[in-house]
């Protein structure tokens, strides 16, 4: 067993498991509200390292944080780079998020295999990185071509221009998403209640047919057999819980009960 | 070949190729901004059509147009509804985003499938959508219980609370890169043409609360709201068929009847 480290969720995990999550670089953006906001999405989706590359209203910004609410953390860890290259030079796989086509001969990479490629990297410790370009004009060529491959989004060709937070957004989706393949997360795993004993939906379906019954409500009687598989059909695909059945008895004698005392002592009032 | 429409993105398609796509619910939105922002995302991604319910401040709302961005369409043709029932009458359909943990006897469904899934609806045309929160709050169970799933992003259990454009803009992506999915997951393999309408099941709903009511079953009072909830999950976990939801009126009328003939006429016989 080797030793232990916290991982960037701030989770204890042995070193040879710490997974190397990628890094957001935002080159030249505009406005400090979309650097914070990116912060707190990247955050959501389990990414905690942003660099800057030329930030135009310079950095800190103090715009940023309160868009960030609550990823402070990542905020104040962000680092500035002055040029593109600089903020690239560690990084083994870098993608460049664009929505243009672009004459370069760098292959262009789908959402759909992006998230395990970027998952067999961080298992190996191998850093990666995503550039996004500033809110107006996007990455520019010389940019692009210092990624290894153009990851773009399914946008709608007749309204391409995502926000910059959103972009980063769908991207840090992408990583987490990427991390069990969009199963459902633990967390809501929950033992669905168990499934009533069929036994107690049976006596449940007898009563309900036995006030049925007494109401005269199978009409006529050579299609009672019919209509009480159409009445027990939805309740068993329904797969109810044992307190879902109990809830359905407490129904069925709160609205027969006056009926049933009525029949049962009508001699008697 | 058959009659020719314009589809949501203003293709020309053929009739029966006419794609469904999803419904964007935001219930009580707090601010203009994150509707705006919505409606971005959401053009982004190829979704149009926007429906409020109840926003705080009212509507329209100066404060959205800029953010949309563009997407003026989508904020125009926004309808606005009194309450979240009212804003679903015509699904068939409905998922609840939310990150937390319901008590409620009610599917999750992971991003993964849930892309498949409601593009195999749209391409049946059945109408579906999905509800999210308020800012502050999310949504409540009594909003939740008339989604027959809850869907759920893998956000960062440390870090959960996603801006509200933003978990708008994780569900526009799914939806969009969802378009070259493949097969329906089993969940949904059931042909969807014969659930009833929303609308019928929120009416036989309250035909049986309202028999309920006079049979004394909601005690104490003050849990009716909870029990109202626990009573209505199976039934739209079963996805009724219309003919099933006419049996179940059938079943109350014909269970309170004597009850009701007997507390009407107490004093006459």
């Amino acid at each position: 067993m080797g030793k232990t480290v916290k991982d960037q969720l701030g989770r204890i995990v042995e070193t040879d498991k710490a997974v190397k999550a990628p890094v957001v670089i935002l080159v030249k953006p505009q406005l400090g509200e979309n650097i914070g906001a990116a912060c707190r999405c990247m955050l959501n989706f389990g990414l905690t390292e942003l660099r800057l590359v030329a930030p135009r209203d310079g950095w800190p910004n103090p715009a940023a944080e309160p868009m960030a609410a609550g990823a402070i953390t990542v905020l104040q860890n962000a680092k500035v780079y002055e040029t593109t290259g600089e903020a690239v030079v560690d990084l083994k796989f870098v993608l460049a998020a664009t929505a243009r086509r672009r004459e370069l001969e760098i292959p262009v990479i789908g959402t759909g295999d992006v998230g395990r490629a970027l998952r067999a990297y961080a298992h190996e410790g191998t850093a990666t990185g995503i550039l996004f370009g500033p809110e107006k004009a996007g990455l520019t060529n010389a940019d692009v071509v210092l990624a290894d491959a153009i990851l773009t989004y399914p946008v709608n060709p007749a309204f391409q221009s995502l926000n910059l937070a959103q972009a980063v957004n769908i991207f840090a989706y992408i990583w987490a998403s990427a991390e069990d393949g969009g199963a459902v997360p633990d967390l809501f795993q929950k033992e669905i209640s168990a499934i009533a004993d069929r036994e107690d939906l049976v006596r449940m379906f007898e009563h309900l047919e036995q006030e049925l019954d007494d109401s005269g409500f199978f009409y006529p009687p050579e299609k009672r057999a019919l209509m009480s598989q159409n009445i027990r059909a939805p309740y068993t695909r329904a797969k109810l819980t044992a307190q879902e059945v109990q809830t359905l008895r407490g129904i069925i004698k709160a609205l027969s009960k006056g009926r049933g005392r009525g029949q049962n002592n009508r001699g008697q009032t």
